[in-house]
């Protein structure tokens, strides 16, 4: 993994194929305020969740190598399709750590769960993947995971429709079937950084569904936090808060939605041609 | 235009971002039975609503090239997209016939209209491009064009829920400004590939927002009708049904969704890398 060429002023690496990977730039900077964070959005090609593995593994390669001729310590691959398709090729074609979306997200949810049924909501091509699905089952086997395809909430995120009477009914058709079963999912995780900013309504939803307390895990947060335990003392210390370089392969509608994501406003997206 | 060189026998090429354009192979194939036609879907960029013109243009060009290089007589670009935005590139690039999606539903959009206020729904990069204004403007300067964009239609039609409690809380949401003014709009156009699948549930909607009968004009229908008067002669007059060849270049989930798009079943897609 080449930690030994890790230094701490080196900025921290994120790309994901649009805006959505924002969501996981913000849970950083809640964690890890002083670093540096260089962002990628493959926004010409968005969204990977519907193309097809080899597809998604030759583009997030390219996205990867841009992050890493720039020198980053740590390279934090947002988006779930690419994680759940690509993180192999990945992480054999880094020097240095990679983190993906699955594995922080499949071990909160573990952290979570009480009954040991765990439902994974996310794009077709995560799910497709069975990545959350094995990354379970490696770690507890047995443990039952139920999974929905839910394509509608990307585009509902990016309306801003987060949480009326659309946002309700989609997510209860989404949801209903995750708590048919008996017993019902006690942990919810929301497999794909468009999905944080739908979180209030997947979680009232989910509760309404299960007539009990479910634990919602966004994947954002757990990869911040596996960010923190990565870089160890390899972490930048000072007090000041680290820049924010954002790039993008189109940067069409980007003033728009980034803001929406990151939860704070940004200079700008510098365009890229990959 | 080089019509010189068409060749009865020769196929029809259609291009789109994606499968959505199956809706025109169905209407020309309605329209025009005997015709050969070739499909080339560039779903591994899907979808080209979300794009800058720039990289539009880019990606269409070696869309046509595709096709041309096949011998095609004529060239229909099924995405509305691409027509707003690259159609004077395409056509300089093209020694046959262009037609794009733009001209013929603003042609017949006119032909319906009554109270000179038309209303057209679209891709945020289709209603940018404002092709759809320029186009009725140039026809029949004053008419009064209103524009909504309609980012959730899109997956509406891909998940099948063409005519529920959604789909209905959607369209209402997105077609209610269009008849807000006064006069309202009495001339909806469908400007996007995948909108005639939803064709029932935006056609009541609007009536019901009207409360009176709204003409409502598919680009689909519209742009086999104008291959029909482009082809004249040159249309192919044998009347056993045309053969159809299509092309993607990202095969996942198309056997899924290209059936629902085409209307009729097809062999499959053969995989190139553009």
């Amino acid at each position: 993994m080449g930690q030994e060429r890790t230094d701490a002023r080196r900025p921290i690496g994120v790309f994901d194929s649009g805006v959505g990977g924002l969501t996981v730039v913000r849970a950083l900077r809640a964690v890890l305020p002083g670093e540096d964070v260089i962002y990628l959005g493959d926004t010409a090609r968005v969204p990977y969740g519907s193309k097809s593995p080899r597809t998604v593994e030759r583009y997030s390669l390219t996205c990867q190598q841009f992050l890493l001729d720039r020198g980053v310590k740590l390279v934090l691959i947002a988006c779930n399709t690419v994680s759940a398709t690509a993180l192999p090729a990945l992480a054999a074609a880094s020097a240095v750590p990679v983190i993906g979306a699955v594995e922080p997200g499949a071990s909160r949810a573990l952290a979570a769960t009480r009954n040991q049924h765990i439902g994974v909501i996310g794009t077709l091509a995560t799910l497709r993947s069975e990545a959350y699905v094995r990354a379970i089952a490696a770690r507890r086997p047995g443990t039952s995971v139920t999974v929905a395809a839910c394509p509608l909430l990307v585009p509902l995120a990016e309306e801003g429709w987060t949480d009326d009477d659309i946002a309700q009914l989609v997510a209860r058709r989404y949801l209903a079937p995750l708590f048919a079963a008996d017993p019902a999912i006690d942990t919810l995780v929301l497999g794909c950084t468009h999905y944080p900013l739908l979180r209030d309504v997947l979680t009232r939803v989910a509760r309404e569904l299960a007539h009990r307390d479910v634990a919602v895990v966004d994947s954002a947060s757990a990869m911040a936090e596996a960010a923190r335990e990565v870089l160890g003392s390899s972490a930048n210390r000072r007090t000041d808060a680290g820049r924010l370089d954002c790039f993008a392969t189109d940067t069409s509608r980007l003033d728009e939605l980034a803001p929406r994501f990151l939860g704070e406003s940004l200079t700008g997206f510098e365009l890229v041609d990959l």
